[in-house]
């Protein structure tokens, strides 16, 4: 007789932005969550007729949207933020960054540096990351433990590290982590040869190999600087993308990020080959190493993701202020206050980073069958007064500190603003012993 | 016998940022103050020695440092936040801004406006704006009523407005508000000829008399665009800053705003004539004005200070994020990581706007004998750890929802995030109500 269905979650919302196909943005609006999926999205109306559940929340000042995808940063580098600034990349690689990295990076560091920005990036409306660093094994651990969704992209470098000895041992390293995490749900495992100035021709052969054979993801930091492609085109007598594509590794599987250095002719080989562009514009800025030219690339047909790259390049891992700064910056760059707009601005942040990742079935949007990844913005703040379009107070406000719920895969990670799963005064305890430690690397002051 | 001064206020914080000649840190020092003004900066052992109050704070999580100061904005606009997006300038002020301001801007739409502004300004480090807009005694009023700093540039144009019937009456109007204000300690009032485009030789020259006579500072929007300049070359034979040069308004009392276009000629000129920029880089992008080279500017000893401009093209008034934008921008604008260092970007968003609205012997820096103009930023957030250098937090991470307390004039305007003499709730009601009035002049959908 009662046609009401019981389910597991039920959220009625001010309004919920789909970044579907129509970028539809429903208001008043509620979403039925089940088994970890999203069963159904309707009206408050018809939701409370057809549906019932104990854990029902009625956030009718919030906007609901797809969590952030953050496709590119180093989590753990959460401990060296602010440790070196205003310095160019290779000073600050050369002097500050490694030589801490050889002195004191270990599991442990790992672990605490990763669930610190974990924190960070729940607390700031990040549902999705990509990550490569050393100890990728420490940082899927506490991911796991927290149950946030994540993409490590297991190092790869010609010379050796606190991680490893070198390429074959990293790539041993990487198959034990995929065959770990093959059944896990939000874990997924990709190989990260790191940039083409720091991988031989022979190692690079050895992550395509592996990559194609298993069907893994590749991430690299590529066409960072001016510097990078003159150096290949002296050591390769060719431009980093050229050299990808003669390696076979240019393809659909590919996340290149940075990419501020770039032709027609480049942009041209990444679109023919369906690859992403990971775009990290605070870092790119930061480090001077220069601008991505978005509306191009978008134009080319390129999936443009954005990234916040580590904390100690950024100086946080705050997405929605990189989603602002590369919808700004895109304009000044194509001289054309038309190109990103806020609708484009947000996709980036969260359809194209799914994309990047391979993960666009499963999370990105809010669609029926889709994981419940997805944040809500509370919208009743002073500085979010008048709402005439709430895709522009996304893109151009600053939301991050107005996020106050996060599921993933259905589960509540952030209650209230509240962490759950994450002690925060015990991760910060943690970050303050580590912060002693690196200090004593240097001559630091504070 | 007891050597213990009493005085109105004693602040202890975990560090004091000066903002003084040589950016001095002071790691657990006190601010004491006394009728509105620093009596004292010492460490706080010696002043719990030396001083008493009934009013003493203990902020030991806290940073001390000068309010923001805010040198170019239109407050009210704030009404108008997000009402178009991703269109050019001219586009964006013809079809959306300037209908809409004619159909409701009056002196009711100002104090509503104003005090959203106020409030989300004092919310997010702003002690000191600069304003140019309609209805000046309307912000005044406003601002007088809240106790904030403030200089109010009374606008000029050659057509008339809901306000005034041409620049003689312009300029009547901003004579009376110059005398009901000439012994308010916090309200200052200068002349706001708009912009070259729209102020002929013969409103430019009365503007320049007035000034000369009373010692008034001149704000303009200058060199914003190319087409600005290019217009002026066929208008007037000149560019706008050579035009400006010619009219005798080229001095150390003129505030130049945006200056995206620059050669360096232009620079020269602007040096020469000891004129500050106030820069404005979040809404120069959004707008697609163009990028403002900082550090040439800098090199030259030009004094640049930084302005949000109005919550219409921004859409926000945080100066912490303006001051974040402008460092990242000026490096890679520059193509140098070291360019506008975090101590360079402080300066910008505070002593030199102080220098820009000529009120640096009074504000802008926390030194003996200045006014009590400052904020505490709470740096124990998790997204603030570690902790390695503090002026790189304070110019790098997102300290604005950090800002716990205001005081201007040794009064305070926010304790513990709670403002003071504003009822956000009524200040929120009422712009909802603006909200409604300017949807019905366009056909815009929520």
């Amino acid at each position: 007789m009662n046609d009401i269905k019981t389910v597991d979650t039920i959220i009625h919302a001010q309004a919920i932005v789909t970044v579907n196909q129509a970028n539809a943005i429903l208001p008043l609006h509620s979403i039925i969550i089940c088994a970890g999926k999203i069963r159904d999205i309707l009206p408050t109306d018809d939701a409370q007729k057809q549906y019932q559940s104990s854990n029902t929340l009625d956030l009718s000042q919030h906007v609901l949207m797809p969590g952030l995808i953050n496709a590119h940063g180093h989590a753990a580098m959460s401990l060296m933020r602010g440790f070196a600034d205003d310095l160019p990349l290779m000073d600050w690689l050369n002097e500050h960054i490694w030589p801490a990295e050889a002195a004191l990076v270990s599991s442990e560091f790992v672990y605490d540096g990763t669930e610190l920005a974990i924190a960070e990036m729940i607390r700031s409306g990040t549902t999705c990351f990509s990550d490569m660093y050393f100890f990728p094994e420490a940082a899927a651990q506490c991911a796991d433990k927290i149950g946030i969704r994540a993409q490590f992209t297991t190092p790869v470098f010609d010379f050796p590290s606190n991680w490893g000895t070198g390429p074959d041992d990293y790539l041993a390293k990487a198959q034990a982590l995929i065959d770990q995490y093959k059944d896990n749900e939000l874990i997924d495992i990709a190989l990260g040869p790191h940039a083409p100035y720091t991988v031989s021709d022979e190692a690079m052969n050895a992550v395509k190999t592996m990559a194609e054979t298993q069907g893994l993801a590749v991430h690299i930091h590529l066409h960072e600087t001016t510097f990078e492609v003159e150096t290949s085109k002296s050591d390769y007598g060719k431009r980093p993308i050229e050299r990808l594509q003669a390696l076979g590794l240019m393809n659909g599987n590919l996340q290149c990020v940075h990419m501020t250095t770039l032709n027609d002719d480049d942009i041209r080989i990444v679109a023919d080959a369906g690859a992403s562009i990971i775009h990290c514009p605070e870092s790119n800025l930061k480090l001077a190493s220069g601008m991505m030219p978005v509306q191009k690339c978008l134009d080319a047909g390129i999936n443009v993701a954005l990234g916040t790259d580590g904390a100690a390049s950024n100086n946080g891992l705050n997405l929605f202020s990189e989603m602002r700064t590369a919808a700004l910056l895109a304009k000044a760059v194509a001289n054309d206050a038309t190109a990103v707009d806020a609708n484009t601005a947000i996709r980036m942040a969260t359809i194209n980073g799914a994309k990047a990742l391979g993960l666009d079935k499963l999370t990105g949007s809010l669609e029926i069958g889709k994981a419940a990844d997805f944040i809500a913005i509370d919208f009743s703040a002073l500085d979010m007064q008048p709402i005439y379009h709430i895709n522009s107070h996304i893109a151009y406000t600053h939301p991050a500190d107005k996020v106050t719920h996060s599921w993933v895969n259905g589960k509540s990670l952030m209650s209230n603003r509240k962490l759950l799963g994450i002690n925060e005064q015990d991760v910060i305890k943690r970050a303050q012993q580590w912060q002693k430690k690196l200090q004593q690397t240097q001559e630091q002051t504070v």
